[in-house]
């Protein structure tokens, strides 16, 4: 056990933590976690943006699969934008930090309608997967719009 | 609808693919996405291991959280592991795709491992997470140590 563990140590050092509070050691670790958690998003919803885009055939295995990816992921990045993470490697604007309660409202809208599009895929129905998936994205908009640089 | 889709067409065009089977676009687009899934697990696989170290004190929520999104997580990254990303941005070793089935093989056992450690989180136990923690993290180290580059 402590083998692995030491070797789990070596390679994830820059994403550890050791308190609940603190959950990561250094800003930049925050940064690429938040990145990372959103690359992880946006290959999903991609895939069923295709799907409502009518440029690949609705299949509705494949939009709860896609769907319940974006769920879990929609909850992670938040505690990634904490105190000085604004600076570095990151397209976050100023606006999340100073105007935070705004930034916790679109976040939560955003992770309110992943939950919704995750239902609207279960229920196999192609106009309503399409109409979910439509405030789904549009949540992602009006975020990025104040809240990221292009 | 039109304007969110264009939009999310155009923020997260890298990740995005038009047919269920060629899910990255390009080589650089599967690589990106499998770092980003290892960036994400390694955050939360790194805050079980301080529980399973003893350098936070365990809490059995905090590690269900945590088991379940490194399962998710699991699952992900080998759809990236496609022919022509074995150059690039990675540490990915050629072995990958020379050894593929010892790859998917040692995938495999990982992905069965972290199904096993969010069971043994849910137990509550602490000694019983301690021990599926560790078998986890066994099956990161072997992986590692045969397909990737340090």
């Amino acid at each position: 056990m402590k083998k692995a563990i030491l070797f789990l140590m070596a390679v994830s050092a820059s994403a550890i933590s050791f308190t609940a509070a603190a959950q990561f050691a250094k800003p930049e670790d925050a940064i690429k976690y938040r990145k990372a958690a959103f690359s992880v998003t946006a290959a999903h919803f991609g895939r069923m943006g295709a799907m409502a885009q009518g440029k690949a055939p609705f299949d509705a295995k494949l939009a709860v699969e896609n769907a319940e990816i974006v769920a879990t992921m929609a909850k992670l990045p938040w505690a990634a934008f904490g105190e000085g993470t604004d600076a570095g490697e990151t397209k976050a604007k100023p606006e999340i930090w100073k105007q935070n309660a705004k930034f916790k409202e679109a976040a939560d809208k955003y992770q309110a309608e992943s939950v919704k599009l995750l239902a609207a895929a279960k229920t196999g129905k192609e106009d309503t997967f399409k109409a979910a998936f439509s405030a789904a994205a549009g949540t992602c908009k009006s975020c990025h719009d104040d809240f990221r640089n292009k």
